[in-house]
């Protein structure tokens, strides 16, 4: 159920049998040939077709990410840490204070992990309701990677991994074969124009497709895996 | 164009010839029988539908916006001003960066006035690259507004000027009728339990609905209005 | 009643009988040939004008507001908006933890306007006492703006509006004749130094002055609209 | 000469020849039986007094400064430390961005000299042009301080030594005699309850009053090491 | 070469032939029967260690990081991430305004790693000089990890991979046996309350204590790896 | 006691029977000839020498503080102001939470001393538990500076007064004879680089050492004045 087909009513309605709800949030960069909003699409679609059957809603995709390592292509949004970590606590917050107390934010990107020390201080927060809040990287938990494995041990930002129906961009034709592998170890010191240019398409290594027959598959183990989080990802109380 | 619709070397390619973007800001906020996205799926399609033509490339919308006096409706998300106007200046610090030089945020929530003057601040960074930002909350600008108010001078908040087929809940029936207007030089000093009591079904005043005709002209008033500013909205320099 | 003019126990003294208080908040920036205090000076005498025969106590005015359109005019001051609207907010909680319950703003300056939301969200800030917060921009409010209109459509910045006995400066002589008209529309969106350019005395349009007899009877519309926000203008509880 | 007795073409004149300029800061705060404003007029009004002859542009004081201990008396209005470093940052970089060089902030309240800290780190900002700026407490610096200590050595808030016919309240007695003194050394672990528990008039101790003719003897002192300070307490350059 | 060890004309020489720093950070957290101070005496101390043979400089620990859901042990100290990051900020500052070029920050404690994020954003801050900066978490680096999981693939906070000489505290009687394995997927979702009921003793796993020979291969392991990454681990240029 | 000599058990045991905590504050910054750590080592060791027969836990030095004014020589750090209010409450909030209620911080560095205004704030912060908090600079209270006045008047950064045992480095020559005294009254006006030209050694002035013997005698009056602080500085309740 995405809030944004429903109304407040609606909302208030399910606040009186359940107290789930799902955050994803994306990042609007670059993804090689993919479409510049690859991170969200993905945290968004695999949220809603998680939550779907369970009738737990969804907000919109937080579309804003933390990717200052990609600024110097087009198109790519990134905000301060100091920025990024008010805007999860604030929507924190105002879930808490509508009643939820079971809240999954679902993640699309990388270069946001380190929201998930802001939750850990959220959760401890003096004075407040008891609210959990997961934070699920989809698209390299366990079961989701073990699936991708299966094909290519090779996942890297722009490739194979994030090349779905819905993340092409239409008319963009996508080469065959495979970009070079950037050293991992010290992408994370390069600066946004040293990282344009190491990587001139933005693809950070690794087969630019598979087929599509592979690729659900692995969606469909990153649907099962947040279905499953937000079936049994709650501690007992 | 939306930004989503892209990858970055087509918004590379694009400001080889042209400096312009559009950023929509809604909110995430009750609306009565209508959507809880009403301000952003608003700010966002008018902003899509406006650029088309010019080619002018659309960011997804920043759905979060300041809606205190709402959170007592489940499912508004309110950010703190704080956290606002930091989020607006970085999107513009990271456009100002990749060349962008005329910047259209488009508004779709009265409660989102105030980030305005930060962009006038922002304007005024020091040091900085000069770059020209025009704030334009659609809704109430004059030329829409006149086209509304040709049907009911009555615009307010969850009522028919936000009731388009594109904001209604699939299965919701909207009344007919009119909500009992709340007075709007005290709805300011309303806590947001206070608002809920005034107004239960959250819609402050006027009918619920027009006809599909009607809302078309307001409409494409509102499309002309910003692709106007898109045009002939700078400043000549 | 001045706060100035006034030791803390009679403020408490008062406090046992009313909970009203009054603050207003200026700026201290160019307007043209009249001092650079007059918003500030306005603010604070409407007020104390208003407040008098109502006894409420009026605070010092907060001289420094946001003005970053004008800091090319030397002697003009502007605090970032993220700075002011927590100086808004501790004064704001000092009033309340003292047991203040209605606090009128009342402002002087049109680029303070965007406090107006930060007092939104503080009246719905969690935890805490009902307080009511009134944001009054005096010069521009329904019946001091008609009173005005009667004499002249035209009411800029650094024009007739603001030229009283009491905001003009010692010695200097005031043109005759009208300023150049800016766009408005385009005025937002320049820097301080287009703005001085395009400006070049600082009044940004209409004539310079009217009569004595014809300012009085816009400022006694200003104090009396004061007076009637701070006797009627409180939501009823 | 006051700023807000000049228009901006004075202060651009100004400029041409000198880039001095006074920044008085007080407080609103309890005095006993004293004006709230007593640390604010005394700042204000010495820094005139001194700058008057060299014809020194003096700021509107800024009314509000950092008084924590001092909220439970009623009228006492205390910004937090993270606000007022910002609001003395904001006009010292408003000042410097307009040509000043040599800024004198003249202080009148104990509880704002936390912010020469804030100075120091500002005169060292990166890439900045030098500015020069002097923070001086005038109540307490070496010369006042003698010239006061010649009548009494207890010189303590709310007493005598802040007793001056502009800080008096309009029908208020003052009490003769002397007030108990506070132990200094504890006094700065006592919360507002219990500082007013332990001073129930406000005044920290000693004397109440002295003669006029004593007052203008320490008056002059503070004057004259102000208007000092504006000559040459410059770093030669 | 410790900083503290050094006065600042040293610094000054070594920036004539080197422009590599290392600055450790650490935790004061409860570690079970260890000292308090575990994160911060092993990120020190493997810098040191590290360090010498290279002549590099070490400031000292920063000994406070991120670890809310600790802090119903007594004697965790926890600062908040929006604190920890104007840290580390600042310091990354100090550094590269004297000639640091290469900066390695030695980390001791997992929930200081989204500090990492913060990193990556100052690495790329507008206009600024070029100066790399390595963030390793010694403790599960892969040379580390490896050397540790030939003993004992359980590896635990509190547990015998912390359990050095150089940790233990005189006096106290380490366990024999393991703690009980607390579940990893669900401990990030507990308060410190829970935390304290979930970890009476507040290791969080696995056994308490191995022989000194096997924890000096665990030792040399973290010390090489750090030596290395200090004369390896930087980007060529 | 020092703290990280401790594990959490004990720190809770202690709590049983005692509210008291000492929090040393220094920083890293140059001394001269002396240690870049001078501030924070006899912070520190005095601290933990006054604490020891009390059996008072020392929490480790916050090793960084507030020294702008000296960066530019190398291996000094400096937090910014808003930064070290920041690091410093949530310090104070850790051991309030955890049950502390007399906290002592012991501070070895001037340029802290601003933040005694943020612990007056603290102390009054809404809604808190009672705790008191001494903020005590060793090295120029009254006791220990007449200890050292009785050898020389002459009490500057880098001079004598901090050279001990423990802070002098190994291999290097301290010079005989006096530095020039810096002019304090306009020290507060130099940048950093105007520091270093004009103290080319780091040492603001006087003879550069004394007798250890002399030496001892300051330190025990620093010691004994911190433990009479522990034990009678606080207020009784």
């Amino acid at each position: 159920m995405r809030v944004f087909d429903s109304n407040w009513m609606q909302i208030a309605d399910y606040l009186e049998r359940d107290d789930r709800v799902v955050l994803p949030v994306g990042s609007t960069e670059q993804h090689g040939y993919l479409s510049l909003g690859t991170d969200a699409l993905l945290a968004e679609r695999v949220s809603v077709e998680a939550a779907e059957p369970l009738g737990v809603p969804v907000l919109p995709v937080l579309p804003f990410g933390m990717a200052p390592y990609f600024t110097a292509y087009p198109g790519t949004m990134s905000l301060r840490m100091s920025t990024y970590i008010e805007v999860v606590r604030d929507l924190l917050d105002c879930l808490a204070g509508q009643g939820f107390r079971r809240i999954a934010v679902i993640n699309g990107h990388g270069g946001n992990a380190p929201v998930a020390g802001l939750i850990r201080e959220w959760i401890n927060r003096p004075g407040a309701d008891r609210v959990q809040v997961l934070f699920h990287s989809w698209y390299n938990a366990p079961k989701t990677a073990a699936a991708a494995s299966r094909f290519d041990e090779d996942q890297y930002h722009g490739s194979w991994l994030e090349n779905f129906a819905w993340t092409r961009v239409a008319g963009v034709e996508i080469p065959g074969g495979a970009a070079p592998v950037i050293d991992r170890a010290k992408a994370g010191n390069l600066t946004a124009e040293e990282m344009r240019a190491q990587s001139p398409d933005g693809s950070l290594g690794g087969a630019y497709q598979r087929s599509d027959e592979d690729m659900q598959l692995v969606w469909d183990a990153g649907v099962a895996e947040v279905r499953e989080l937000l079936e049994k990802g709650w501690l007992d109380q």
